[in-house]
């Protein structure tokens, strides 16, 4: 790029009516404050129940392609990478997170926000839930982090994927050619797919070896996990697409991020520890100037396997009538809410390998002190 | 009483297996460490969906009794306050809080946890929901302070309060009598209990005046509040169980409690400031010998009526998947867990004027320091 | 019209993949059994739980827009009426019903499937709920009427509306203009909106005299309804879309219509009744060849406000997990594929006025034999 | 037994107005019309979710006791086999069956219904869902099908069964003698347990040989199923208690017992055949005095593992807000309540190996004409 000129990252946190609603979308791009042709990625906290039969999600892409179609033509908006994550339980608010690359003359005044994100190759079905699939990620991660300028894998602080699941023609695409894929059921393979993904993030992030991740402990061995990858599955590529969050000396601007990793579902204390690392460290809750600060939360939630949190039980695996992961979404959301003071927060579920068992990985995002 | 001997109260907060499992109770008896015939209120939050059709309440009420009656006998068995509120959502713990009467021939160090409870007469059906059941309550909430040996209302710091509700057959015997009761059905009659009954503790400890509520108020005046009950529906009686919790100069013990009010579901400012002055002040979340001090977190949940927290949309009230009371005590059990660091918290539901909309009050009981 | 040509209905029950899967209606399109100029309205049996947080309805119509714009352009397929109605609960199978109008020079061999549409003026928000809105939909369903040639309301057998709701925007705009609505609640409006249309069905088939119908009985007196109405709110428009299906002898075509009224949700003897009068006769269920000459089943379901059904006590309105009106829909739809055998039925709830308490209308699309 | 005296059944079927609303019973007790120590059986059908967190069938199971308690004693009383079917959906109706032994002399006039009970010894945990399962089941049903006179099998025409399941302590003690048990998951032991059973009494019956069910098969080869089995899993015993009924030469009284299995969701066909069989054939909906000969309908529903109901899709596997067998047992219930007319049915869901997939066994107890 030509000296001086250093690309930088807005980050713009919109409330939405409903899974549809861009009109918050196009007030920024009237108002001058969105280049559409600069959008990377739009996160979308929506308001479906965020488990199978979620059409919010599948709502929120088609209104948000239309919007994107609109205004940069269909191919442009084709790159986007578009991430819905479904449920808003308890006080959590619906909402846009749209990650937006600007190029700024402004000098560097250290690190700054930087996002880098790739697309990889469609995964042949049989890989999915396997090492291989582990390994596409991890080679993923770190074209993006490259894009990202982002050298030191300690920099990187959130990666947020969206990769593939199996539906019963690919199941059936790949056992033609004499594969076996890790499993038939789709809603099995979404897990087993996020999984996989979060460990390719944790191998491309220096967490763990490739070699710690032997096809088996996939979906089984919630001891290995990575504490800054956010996996969620969906059915529109085979690929898998990749957006890396972190701290590069290369990009400008006036945002930071930084993360912790909740070690159970009442674990508040790394959230308090970035927040402070961030110029953000309060006892108690953030106050209205500090949380003007805040540009976005971004966390997974889930059920502790064990039954158990802090060894006493609860019932959220056990309850016919709500899914555990919305449970685990509405708790969290408020222990989070307790502390940054806010309900627009991106907490979403499917944590697995992501964080330890009932925990998850927390990132914030916030305007430099 | 003899002088030098002062009651007590003891708090025993015991977890479950199931809304049937009076196990630990009965290891508690056979250790000595509780006396049945000293028992005066449990609290039972249990795992049902704390609504409508929740068999969770019943069926341990049923249980309760039984292992009651197996120690004290049916009479006086009949004489303990049950409460069971349904709904653990979220990370939130099915558990007992027991509180024992005991007498001690320790001198005061101050005031201590008391506890006073009476049982009103039946309320006629017309009167639910309307001024007379305010008044009733009232009348009834004193008779339980004087009992609790608390003269001033402000060292009053909880009133759990299990009022009736209406069924078919009580508005039936009404209307024969040429009375209209003020709904005809059970669901609304049970908001209407509850707010009335929380009027009641407010006029009773002077919060609001009498004057203030009119019968058109109750159940709509959402301005209107108290800032210490806690009050619970049920279809038992059809007059209401109070049992009173506040400090008293007269009681000994090493047990204290505090109150806050939390001014929507992320308020958790209030929570501290009462922490703090029960001696458990920290930045952050308490730990663990905090934790240990902490006998029990009682606290009212709701889905603010706005649609928002803060501003910002919430669905609570809009999923018909969900209750709206089942997201807010999942969400302010997160709330109140990334403060306390604790799950086993007693969280309820049906806050028709328990604080103000979409907060609540919580009270906090814990050793002193 | 030319002599000689008269139109006709051809009636494209399509099944679905998704709330957006229109690709069955392209395969139709592309192979000329469609024409998508000629689609007067499109039923949708919807995915999601038919309540108020349902984004499959919202969704679907998106994708469907989309489809018909690409054929006939914005203009046109604004003229197309979109009724989408979520919920298939039990075995219910999610489908598209495509309404397609005909010309033909084939002779009439008496009276034939006919169909009608009409669009209302905006209502006024303050008319929802009352009269006046009562006298706007009778009126419609007259041109609608006229529209498809059916002069004796009585060979009328089914009018399917959609009816607009309240928002705050538009109660806040009645007020500003001094005028009161009958509500607050959206979801009351819509109640209110459904059982409004109904009983405007209801007097233009002559079923019920306008002056039967005052403002107070409207969601109140379940004794007045129609027997052949099925309304649906939806937020798109302030207007009522109005689609009137009976017999004409001025239509041609193979395809007749008749209709039952079931008094309660196992009353499958009306239905029985009207598949005979369509040669659909049979003991126990229908067979293949009888199965392959049914078009479509339309019917309204819910849960009878007694509480009762032949004077057994049902759960359906106590349930607090699920909403009654999803229950309803299992049920009905089960007894209904005990009669017809198949499982692509159009059952919808939201009923008020539409057939007695508990019960609702049931209309049969069937080849003649 | 002394000549001239004949076994006969007594089947009582008692509305309930919750779960522990035993007050039917005791009306018949004290009428006369039930004598409490003649009580075999009570079937329940009771009104929580069904699935795990039910606690309607605990709340019933102890309600019931303490009745039984109060009249025949702790010991007689838990003699008595108590089947609690969680889940109402739809317009199904709670209530109890009562299964009542009677002596009466007299004289027999062709076969009538019998009844035969037994316990199984407990079933070591590692051979839960396992042939040895499967074998102890088929000797419990052989002993039962002899005390009830029923030498062949044919005449048996439905076997219900409480089976055990897993609990984490069970398969620790299995562990510890070095021994694996089939899963460790309570809620697939339960699935495991009901289908051994299931098959278990196939085998009893003739249906299957022994030797086509090997320990892969249960829980997997769906081809394999019992058309008269009816299992449920409880975690009172970890034996079986095993219920037989069918017709006798033997026994006396005026009922008979027929069955018929759905080959699917909608399939009445062998339900009408089973009615004709009865000498209640009808051509459509049993009228009232048909019903009136009518003691209890008994049940299994599932969803379709395919996915499919007649080659059509439904959604009953893929709503994370309701689980399949609840939408599985409103459906079947309506298919059944169109035919019967009746919604006092006992419906029950976990039909593994019970009928084919997606359908399942249908018995019905009638007066003969």
């Amino acid at each position: 790029m030509a000296s001086g000129i250093r690309p930088g990252v807005a980050v713009h946190r919109v409330a939405t009516t409903g899974p549809d609603d861009v009109a918050g979308l196009e007030r920024l791009v009237r108002a001058g404050d969105l280049d559409p042709a600069g959008i990377v990625a739009i996160l979308g906290k929506t308001e479906g129940n965020g488990c199978v039969n979620d059409f919010s999600r599948g709502f929120a892409t088609q209104s948000l392609k239309l919007f994107l179609q609109g205004h940069v033509g269909r191919e442009a908006a084709g790159r986007v990478c578009l991430v819905m994550s479904g449920g808003t339980e308890g006080a959590l608010s619906p909402h846009w997170i749209v990650f937006e690359r600007r190029e700024s003359d402004e000098p560097a005044h250290g690190p700054a926000l930087a996002m880098g994100s790739a697309i990889t190759p469609d995964l042949p079905p049989e890989h999915l839930g396997r090492r291989a699939q582990v390994e596409m990620v991890a080679r993923g991660v770190a074209d993006a982090m490259e894009r990202a300028g982002i050298a030191d894998p300690a920099e990187v602080h959130f990666v947020q994927i969206k990769c593939p699941l199996l539906t019963a023609a690919r199941v059936a695409e790949a056992e033609a050619r004499g594969s076996a894929t890790a499993t038939r059921d789709t809603l099995k393979s979404m897990g087993l797919s996020r999984g996989a993904s979060a460990l390719g993030v944790a191998a491309a992030l220096g967490e763990l070896a490739i070699g710690e991740i032997p096809d088996d402990a996939i979906g089984t061995d919630m001891g290995l996990w990575s504490g800054r990858a956010s996996t969620s599955a969906g059915i529109e590529l085979m690929g898998h697409e990749i957006l890396v969050l972190g701290m590069s000396p290369d990009w400008t601007g006036p945002l930071a991020i930084d993360h912790g990793v909740m070690r159970d579902a009442a674990d508040i204390g790394p959230v308090r520890a970035a927040l402070a690392r961030l110029g953000l460290g309060a006892s108690g809750q953030l106050d209205a100037p500090a949380r003007a600060r805040v540009r976005a939360v971004l966390a997974k939630a889930e059920a502790s396997r064990t039954g158990n949190v802090r060894g006493l039980r609860h019932t959220m695996l056990d309850d016919s009538d709500i899914s555990a992961t919305r449970h685990a979404r509405a708790f969290v959301a408020g222990v989070l809410a307790g502390t940054v003071g806010m309900t627009d927060l991106f907490v979403s579920g499917g944590a697995e390998h992501q964080g330890p068992d009932g925990g998850g990985p927390v990132a914030i995002i916030a305007e430099r002190g």
